[in-house]
């Protein structure tokens, strides 16, 4: 078994763990209520690949903390992700009608069901991080729900959505855009990987070095997202433009060039392996993780 | 001066209190994530009467609690129902251009950064309570964010909401009626009169006589709420027909009548001050906010 391919079922395995927990953190619903409850599942189990749980779950083990206050943990971070993605989907948003080849939540619900879904799970995040389950220490429990919000709210992910919004008239250079990326996927993917640290109450400098692994990670992995969207429309339609630059958007490609990007991600990929060296094989997962993140744009 | 210009007083002071609170949390931002800020600053400082947090700090000084953690609370508990205004306002849910004579979120700025505003302090609330400067011990830190997250979320106001949009077509009797205002409305108003009582690790049962204490005036307030909408409704065209009953939604009036109504929401009153007996003349400002709920109505 090659590393990638360990690497594929190891992502696989944690997704089933995190899908089963989210099912069981959020049961159907009976009375009319129910239809936000209806759509906040479809949104949360949706098949994704689960990174960011992954992510939680691999660090987590550099602790040897407990599964089941990894996997609660994960689940509650992938309900901000999900979150983001039911609002960023909506018609005065990205207006995509479509996510992993399904209806959106707005498309199969409506629009109001879509606010109100993606406010639930954003609240049972907290509700699930917060609940003695997750960790008996409550100033840990605590330091989970400040970690979370800061990196999702208005000084992390929601705060990157509003620079993203504005970008096509920032005409963004590269430091701009790493600024944005940092703040709209680097912040939640960063918090991922220093979940584990936080709930075994490790080291500052430990804490450190996994935000810093994930900050990389999550800027390579934007960065291998815009070669792909110029890769893939290239042999869509014959031209190497992206659906962000048709919009007017400044990309790590339109700024560094095709093989500049590349060369870029894979710099940022062995800078975020450097920041694991301190947890030995222990990290192995951490490696392959970074590997995988722009392994998509080969 | 009497009890209700008293009353009148101390919830101006304590609005005065807790919007400087909400300004000091809530510093401008100078970057282009700042848009978002701006928007949150423009729906959390909006000249509200701020009777959640006047709640809070009520039940708060029944325990000697430090006014900066009662004030702390009683700010990110405000977010909440702020963040719900921004969001219900949207033009896919009550579609409303303006909100206490200023035009709303979503029309002084644009729908995206709205929906932006309400994640923002939805997120931010959390991040309020869970910081060591709301309260010493991480359980209790931890035990507002449970508090909060479940009298908000899809099992409270995310869910009464939901009921809400879906009421022109369920015909709501009156137990249908009190159980959606208990989500809606009852269970963030209960929620910050149990907040003192969290803060100071009081008795379950202090909180439960809170909590009803709560769920009977938010009540009260929503009935009284609906025998103004008609006799407002009654001086201006003529007719004793509310806004809600036209959009065909079952209102405390359609069920119980006019003096039905009123009656009922003094009797309310009366329970509401009943449960908080146990707390002597510590509880006269609950009291006089018992009394203030449906003193609208006269």
């Amino acid at each position: 078994m090659t590393d990638a391919t360990a690497f594929a079922h190891s992502l696989t395995r944690t997704a089933a763990a995190v899908n089963a927990m989210l099912d069981s953190l959020l049961p159907p619903v009976k009375e009319a209520e129910g239809r936000v409850v209806d759509a906040m599942r479809y949104a949360a189990l949706d098949g994704g690949k689960r990174l960011r749980p992954f992510l939680v779950c691999a660090s987590a083990e550099l602790f040897n903390v407990p599964g089941v206050q990894a996997l609660r943990a994960a689940a509650a971070l992938e309900m901000i992700h999900c979150y983001s993605l039911v609002h960023d989907d909506l018609p005065a948003m990205d207006d995509d009608d479509l996510r992993r080849g399904r209806p959106t939540v707005h498309k199969a619900y409506d629009e109001a069901t879509a606010i109100l879904a993606g406010d639930g799970l954003l609240t049972m995040a907290f509700e699930v991080l917060a609940d003695p389950a997750t960790h008996p220490d409550g100033a840990i429990r605590a330091a989970l729900v400040t970690e979370l919000a800061k990196a999702s709210g208005a000084a992390g992910m929601v705060g990157g959505q509003m620079i993203d919004l504005q970008a096509p008239k920032l005409s963004l250079d590269e430091a701009g855009l790493v600024r944005l990326q940092s703040l709209k996927t680097g912040a939640l993917i960063a918090c991922a990987c220093r979940f584990g640290a936080v709930l075994a109450g490790a080291s500052e400098q430990a804490k450190a070095h996994l935000w810093d692994y994930g900050q990389k990670i999550g800027l390579a992995f934007q960065i291998a997202d815009d070669v792909l969207d110029v890769e893939s429309s290239a042999q869509v339609t014959g031209k190497a433009t992206g659906k962000d630059a048709v919009a007017g958007k400044a990309t790590f490609v339109s700024r560094l060039g095709l093989e500049g990007a590349k060369t870029q991600a894979r710099a940022l990929v062995e800078q975020a392996i450097e920041h694991v060296e301190i947890f030995g094989v222990a990290a192995d997962p951490l490696r392959a993780a970074a590997a995988f993140v722009i392994r998509r744009q080969a």
